[in-house]
């Protein structure tokens, strides 16, 4: 795959609907992409990609590096092979900050894709992070009701997000979606909001190319429902 | 691109929405498969994809051949790469009984993409083909207004079409989309229904990977607002 391509594995709909009990190997996650996000089986935590290592951000706000991609399993996960083509050095206020410099910066992709990094010291950020399913099939909107939150503050650190066109919602997320991982690599999770102190790096690229692989021989996946929950997404993942 | 995965050019909301002025060369598609669906620019005749083939279907009920399909544009095309896993010889009742068969022969796709050809003697096919945008942006449901519709009676032909997930609606059309070609090339169109004269022979094979082009420098679908009309796609293209 070529650069800034999505490849996704999986979609956000499954999750919904509780399909997390199997996957596909991390390691051919990241024959796709060395940048993205995602979760791991039963959604014990938020992944984050970064400069292509793989790390679990988990319910108690501390963080695992993925040691062996082959032998781990995502049920669902979105990565793009990031080489910047715009880049800001900038006073960004919080996530309405960053999402306003995304469309200052790409005028024209309300209906493509954007992959985004921001680097730079955070005064606060909250996350919150799933902690897994209660039992198999239970679905993301009541993961998610459980989900731990936590505030680190003065840290230096890096986000990774996407932003997906609204056509997509159900696939993957419509909107902006941010994870955040601190430089030490100890603390991270999905962003509830943030403030930063100075002067960030933004780097971030358009995507007009989304590639799609859905599960095989995962009774799951092909039992489920699949409907769209436009809402119950927002909520779990806004 | 591997046999059996799904390459697509824009999305069906774009067609919707009226942006049909530009497009990406039939060449370029024809790269990534060589059986399928689509249309041209100004939704001008339904195009089908058939061993490599491209043909365009009038709306006055005829067919011409693309013959040089890197000057020939097309605004929303769905191709693949051909290699059926599953064939059946069968008495088929109508669009709703190649539906069923379809269903029976994968019985586990309800949530993957389907691809299909079927090839016989028909003792009626009617078939309905858009004449094109009265306008620039003129929305599908409105050039599908003025649709024309052809009955073909006693021919042998080929069906080629697609089964799409439900989950993207809007990105393509969820559920069965069938175009017909006759075995001599000159009558053709998009499905509206059929009756079959004794056996026919039906080929297909299940698609687990969807890969999605976005048009890039194209004002009209960077401007678009790309809703999801999910009516008016099943009005228009069910």
């Amino acid at each position: 795959m070529a650069a800034n391509e999505v490849y996704q594995y999986s979609i956000v709909s499954a999750l919904m609907d509780g399909v997390a009990s199997h996957g596909t190997p991390i390691a051919r996650v990241l024959a796709h992409g060395d940048h993205g996000l995602g979760t791991f089986r039963h959604m014990v935590g938020e992944m984050i990609v970064l400069d292509g290592a793989v790390h679990q951000m988990k319910a108690d706000g501390s963080v695992e590096r993925v040691t062996d991609p082959a032998a781990t399993v995502t049920p669902f996960a979105t990565v793009t092979r990031f080489r910047p083509t715009a880049r800001a050095r900038a006073a960004v206020r919080g996530k309405a900050g960053l999402q306003q410099l995304l469309t200052r910066l790409f005028p024209k992709a309300r209906n493509h894709f954007l992959c985004v990094r921001m680097d730079g010291v955070f005064r606060a950020v909250e996350v919150r992070t799933a902690g897994g399913q209660a039992c198999a099939r239970e679905g993301m909107v009541d993961v998610c009701a459980r989900q731990t939150t936590h505030r680190f503050e003065g840290v230096r650190g890096t986000i990774v997000g996407f932003r997906c066109p609204a056509y997509v919602m159900g696939v993957n997320v419509a909107g902006d979606h941010f994870h955040f991982i601190t430089d030490d690599r100890r603390r991270g999770g999905h962003i509830l909001s943030f403030e930063t102190e100075g002067e960030v790096d933004v780097a971030a690229a358009q995507m007009s190319n989304f590639h799609l692989e859905l599960p095989t021989e995962d009774d799951e996946f092909n039992e489920a429902t699949l409907v769209l929950q436009a809402e119950g997404i927002k909520e779990a993942e806004g």
